[in-house]
């Protein structure tokens, strides 16, 4: 094990050595392998959007193995999706990479101010399926948080007491937070600062942009000057955020948008400390080619051999 | 087994030998056991509709009895029902034909516009009464669907372990949804992707039409030009959002209308790769004569000796 | 055991010999024994109505064992009551009557357009006090009617797997039904059909009138010309909704009325083929000799001694 | 034991001996002892009204430890309080005087039209601190009072399995109840029914009024001429409407008042055929003294020794 | 143990001696351990509140390592926080502090006028720490209070069967509670009267003004000439109020103020009788060579070496 992986895993000093174990696989796995940096492949979006807004753009993705050759071929350290995605090629591609079983889910058929993740699957679908860690979305900010709370209690609890990863999507959305406010930079490190304290052992949160949403908090950021003008400073107090730099954050990128746009987003994780990215979209819509070419010029900034 | 079955049976590669034979029990049952394509009569009408909206036109149907002999004489490929129903035969039509509890239903004497269906039996009761499969119906677009989502992972996650198989009624309704848009293509097909994102091993939705419902999605069915116009390419879209063909897909006719009509969707269903046909009031409402000729041609057709 | 109490417990071909003998025990129980036909005293109206309204008629009915006595005196085939009543007799009238636990209740202190019902015992208070069956109410067109349905499959589960019959009270009630509605023929043999499906072994509704509520029922009542015009044949339409004759149905009387039309009531049970009363109000707030001789006559009708 | 004592034990024919031994020492607990009377002493008013409001008027109250003493020195049948006070002085007070833990509480913080109150303790809080018996408030009439039923009859169960007394507090009190009807001799015996069909061993209700509440009941209260004109008659029909005077029935003199109208109040108890009285505000809020002075007076009238 | 401590334990008298160990290890740690008077450091703000308002004042502290320190180096007697910061260091300081872990937790980005808080960790996560104790926040006068109160009680319930102290937050809060009512002397003293009658070990008020909120209590304090002008007497009753100053109960300053005027308050606590304080922004926020002498004067006061 390289010391940058040694020194992370040794954050996380209250688990167990099977769920140390299983950070240490995603940490040590695919091309990033023993950097410390990470990039994660996630297909939810077929529950998330619909199968053709998701899959239209690039045919083959309609088929679950798809993703898992992706994610295999291009290197990543992990692959995030929904019980039925994992199901349909847990066995085909047995020990290949390093899986994530996203426990909860979100479809847009119903639209409410306030949203609800539903569990969709569990704790031992993941022991069963021969995951490393399990994945849950939390929306801070919707009336609905305190039973996304609950539930990723239980679920954490037991995961760890199981000798799996607990990786957490933070988003924050709701009645109380305008759209702008969702990325808003005092608002990201909210959902962050919310997801460890709730003990993630990986956040996910969105970049942030450097609107500030809640009146208190505004005062805080100007009074004692946080800088938060830049994304990379965005970034790196995001991460601070998190325990000081104690915790693995990993950033989104959302919908799919020009490619050196998102490379000067990877750029400013690297270079505000962020742990890496989990690229959805921005891979999966384009053909197999391209994604990888694309994932290959992500994971050289995140090497540094691309400035 | 035949060569078809073992390629479908191959898919669902991540559940337990219990669940994949019940899986082969369903495929090798019947008139069109081994060729791949199923024949399902349900009757859960009689909690659905009421007694004599669904049994009046054809009188014998109000005895349980009655629809076993049905499924059995005309080949069917398994014969699906409310508890009651099945209590009332199991034993005497004991290994007669495959039977699939359906553990939830909805009547007709409250209406709402965001429905939630009663769980009103278990996987349990499902073992009990020598069940291939349990049946559970999710209204996606309901504002209560998550309460069914939630229900149903439960439900799949303790059959599945306990060796049977989960077929899943996908049924598009709520507030949000049009009477238009619960059979339309993009809704349709998004809900044959939740059931199997779920972890469904049979999915059963209604035939759709060209409608399209959800503003994002239209935009993606426009531009990358997915072929909905006939029947058959939208057959081909729903089963190809089933994981690329990789999930039993099985389609609903709805309510009585001409054989000839009928037959048109029949073949529309085969030659769009579908998997076969559920078909409840179109066959126990006729008698038993006339339903026996009738599913006799609708196998026909799967069997591809009628055109 | 008769012949047709060997034909009716054959019906329940999926229950266990525990179960299927506690069937048997309440039909050859008391004078109907061995007959097929049931009257049953049922005691909740002191939880349903208050005390007062309930036995100021009749003041020995205060005292709880009172209608154990009465029951036995009559030579009724079972008494109904809640725990609270069943607690106060079940020792000293130890095998003299069996005994049905009504495991709920619900009170006029609050008054609620789509009710629920109380669970105030439980299986295991059947069990520890010597009861043949459990009883439970459903108020179908309730907007809570989804949770008793899901209440009564837990309770029903138990109780069969513990080897008790399940008695349905099946009363429709709730905003979208009128109050007509309540009675109205295809309302009660829907209400009838559901308590079948979920499970019931012995079905509880009142006697329907000829009014049809729902107009997609009203439809095919009127295509399939299905005779209800004479309480008869609203009564052998109800039986037939409950699988063809093959469930136990038996039918309530409601607030005391003329004797002779009550005596017509029981007559048209009869001759439509049901199998027998449920009477509350009209026996136990009579004076215990006047309540004798008007049982006398019911059972007297039920065995064809009387006309 | 006495042959009254006896006697009443004999009511509670279904409860296990372990349920009737702890009946039994209620009953032969203090200076009434034997007579088949009680008197309890309950403080649970810190929570329901506050601390101040409470004991200021006599603040040795606000230390736990004085109303054990004050119960023990006066004679009471057993004192029932809730967690925090009886988790207090259990094992310094060990085996001086029966207690009742007073399971849920409401507090005066929140003002709800339909109450529900809070379970704070459990029934085994019960057994780890040596009481007798657990108490249980419900509101019949309020909109959650189906809450408190179901939180009532698991409690009852499992205090019954293990060997406890059941009393109940039935207060009848939410939005449809008028406040003369939360005392109206009609409701009050209602709720003493419910709470007997429940399962009680004990029931505790307010002293009615002659007022009459409910229409339905009016009418047979006026019909059957129900004598409720002096206090006593309604203390009759009240422990007549509890199974015909076979559950014990205390009554509660709510707050504080002249004394010669508390007595004749208890001297109302004693002739209608109550089992005593339940007094808490009218006992502790008195300095030691008088409060004991005040007991000895409402225990001599349950004597019969003051007339 | 000191005389002092030995008299506290004495106190809860029912607990295991597991529970009174861990209330006698807070006691006994840290610069006034054995004398009866507690400071503990409370860092839950990152959640409460979010990081940059918590933490950026004192950039060191989103570094959850850096509390565990201050905690120690300033003697506090114990260190309380979330999950996350919590399972952060427990590993490292093993044994140096004793811990609190905070069960439930709120944040600001959902605004509620009745505030419910999520439970975010549980007893065993507690005990997987090395945590003496659990800490619990409850809101009084919310219309969610019920649900909290019945957390409490479970967890109560595990805690002390595990041998873990209780600590209970009690503020009051909600939409029948005026922004002055939350701190007024009658409530304040409610919500400690409230958390002693659930069973807390210690507990955790807002130091009081003279405000009286409630009408009925109002009445109380006039007429009773309850001493409430000064901090000091206020101190007093709301210790009385808390089983006669048989509780450990300790007060938060709340908002960062003046330090000559938070030393008066603790000067209040000390001279009322209050057993501490529990201080968290008025310390963290600081810098580490401040807060450390910040506390010391705290300390210094409740030793009685500075006046």
């Amino acid at each position: 094990m390289t010391e940058r992986v040694k020194e992370i895993i040794s954050w996380y000093e209250s688990d167990n050595p099977g769920t140390r174990m299983n950070i240490a696989r995603l940490l040590n796995h695919g091309r990033l392998g023993g950097t410390g940096k990470l990039v994660i492949l996630p297909v939810d979006q077929g529950f998330e959007h619909g199968p053709a807004r998701s899959f239209a753009p690039n045919p083959p993705g309609y088929d679950p193995e798809y993703h898992f050759q992706l994610a295999i071929d291009a290197g990543c350290n992990a692959y995030a999706a929904p019980l039925g995605f994992i199901e349909a090629g847990a066995d085909k591609f047995l020990d290949s990479i390093p899986l994530i079983l996203k426990l909860n889910n979100h479809d847009s058929l119903h639209d409410e101010k306030d949203p609800l993740s539903s569990v969709t699957s569990s704790v031992d679908d993941a022991l069963r399926l021969g995951c490393v860690a399990v994945g849950f979305t939390i929306y801070p900010g919707s009336s609905a948080a305190q039973i996304m709370y609950e539930q990723l209690r239980e679920i954490a609890k037991e995961a760890k007491s199981k000798g799996l990863a607990v990786v957490v999507w933070s988003y924050p959305r709701g009645s109380d937070i305008s759209k702008a406010g969702e990325t808003a930079i005092d608002v990201v490190a909210y959902a962050a600062q919310i997801a460890a304290q709730m003990g993630a052992h990986i956040i996910k949160v969105k970049l942030p942009s450097d609107h500030l949403e809640l009146a208190e908090a505004k005062k805080a950021y100007e009074k004692y000057e946080v800088p938060i003008r830049t994304p990379a400073e965005r970034v790196r107090h995001v991460v601070q955020s998190s325990f000081n730099n104690k915790r693995i954050v990993i950033f989104s990128g959302g919908a799919a948008k020009g490619d050196e746009e998102f490379f000067d987003e990877v750029r400013a994780i690297r270079d505000g400390g962020g742990f890496g990215s989990i690229i959805g979209r921005n891979s999966f819509q384009r053909v197999h080619e391209d994604a990888h070419k694309f994932l290959d010029t992500v994971m050289g900034i995140y090497e540094g051999k691309i400035p």
